[in-house]
């Protein structure tokens, strides 16, 4: 997976990056059904890593997913987390900023939510909304963006530093099947809930957003927090190319067993 | 599951109530087998309801677990919660308070856990131990003991009004079960690393918890916020009963559809 990794420093053009992308799988049932298995694989691992993680109490992942509305963050963590143990996983969702978080720097909310040592951390949305959204509608200026990136950059690299491996994945969908997504929406009345005007108002910027990506995958994607760009159009390649990032990630870590407890001579250890 | 829910305001005598009991089930591999192919069906059934609670945003359910060291709070928890998504879902362990939190009453780190409009939370150990082992322990009045009952009650009845469902469960091991599975810990590597000395210390205190966990099941199951024994000797018992219970009380919910968006004319709407 390796091919979606963004190298640190490079210029990012999204529009030579196919979302409709299915990597070594055919575009068939087959090739679908194919994945599909190699991703419930893989979701067995990451429970048994996420377990050893969890045990071991040392070290802590963070995945920070972002990309359009309707671009999937909240599928591929059903799909790809729904087989985690919930004691060892937060999912934090980052929305519209409170009053009292926006009398804070931006970082303030989310530091907070950062994954203590032994879990995984969810960021549905983050930090990035904050050279987003609002870079997108002008709300911040040009100046202080590019110091946000600066700020971003030094905050992750703490969280690194102190044992947190960081994996951010942009799901990358084309604005022909967000228009499907929307529709599909609007169609079926057991989806309407999920309809939000807002939404239809953020895709009038569309191309607005794609350059606000391209900015923020090129001057945060660093060798400690990587971004991946991962081809979404397809719901099936997307878990998987998110599935096993992160088991390679972890699988990386190389976690052993945890150590004995010091002081106990378990052979002359009795129960009564 | 109605049998191993606690009446409002009666007396509880564990030595009364069977660890070992398993229902309808009879205590074969074939009654095991079949428990766990109905408890698999319940965790299914779990997943579904939690996504319509979550949905839904307007009501929240909150699961307590307690019980002696070994009882299985941990193992319930990834057994019976593996399957939810965990963007609904919330794991709150308490462990001894820090400085901060002692210095507060013992609601206040608790208050802060309650599990938000459409989620899960899980009380691994919770406001319950600052009536159990330091009750054990004598760290506190009598006095003291009486009145925190009373603002348990108060405390879940105010969370109860606001839209939480509270299930409490007491997981009953027997004492020579939890002989059994500290003898495990010492034995197996794999498994050593969760030995605590702690709990062979506090093991000499079986009878005096017992006393307190009666005092405590009788003082605060309420019918707003109940409290379960579930017999959990047999792992695969104790994780139906659960599993049911919870789905049960959730099933009771009866929850609806979210609504659609006001103020949008689906009929009209286009996507371009």
């Amino acid at each position: 997976m390796k091919r979606y990794r963004i190298p640190q420093g490079i210029k990012v053009h999204l529009d030579k990056m196919d979302p409709d992308d299915t990597g070594d799988y055919k575009k068939t049932e087959q090739g679908k059904e194919q994945a599909k298995a190699i991703t419930s694989e893989l979701i067995g691992r990451l429970g048994e890593l996420q377990e050893r993680l969890y045990a071991n109490g040392e070290r802590s992942v963070l995945v920070v997913l972002q990309g359009m509305d309707t671009s999937g963050k909240d599928g591929t963590i059903k799909s790809v987390m729904s087989g985690v143990n919930p004691q060892g996983c937060r999912v934090a969702s980052f929305k519209a900023p409170s009053d009292r978080e926006r009398a804070h720097d931006f970082l303030w909310r989310v530091h907070y939510e950062a994954p203590q040592k032994g879990h995984i951390g969810i960021f549905n949305r983050s930090h990035y909304e904050d050279v987003l959204i609002t870079r997108v509608h002008g709300w911040v200026s040009e100046k202080a963006i590019k110091q946000r990136f600066n700020q971003i950059n030094e905050f992750e690299k703490l969280l690194y530093e102190n044992g947190t491996t960081i994996l951010k994945f942009f799901l990358h969908i084309s604005k022909d099947e967000q228009k499907e997504r929307l529709e599909e929406r609007i169609r079926d009345p057991e989806k309407r809930w999920k309809f939000n005007e807002g939404d239809v108002e953020e895709r009038k910027r569309w191309e607005d957003y794609m350059r606000a990506f391209e900015a923020v995958l090129g001057a945060t994607s660093m060798v400690h927090a990587p971004w991946y760009v991962v081809p979404a159009n397809r719901k099936w390649y997307r878990n998987l190319v998110v599935a096993e990032t992160i088991v390679e990630a972890m699988k990386g870590l190389r976690l052993k067993r945890p150590p004995e407890p010091k002081g106990v001579d378990f052979s002359k250890l009795r129960i009564v």
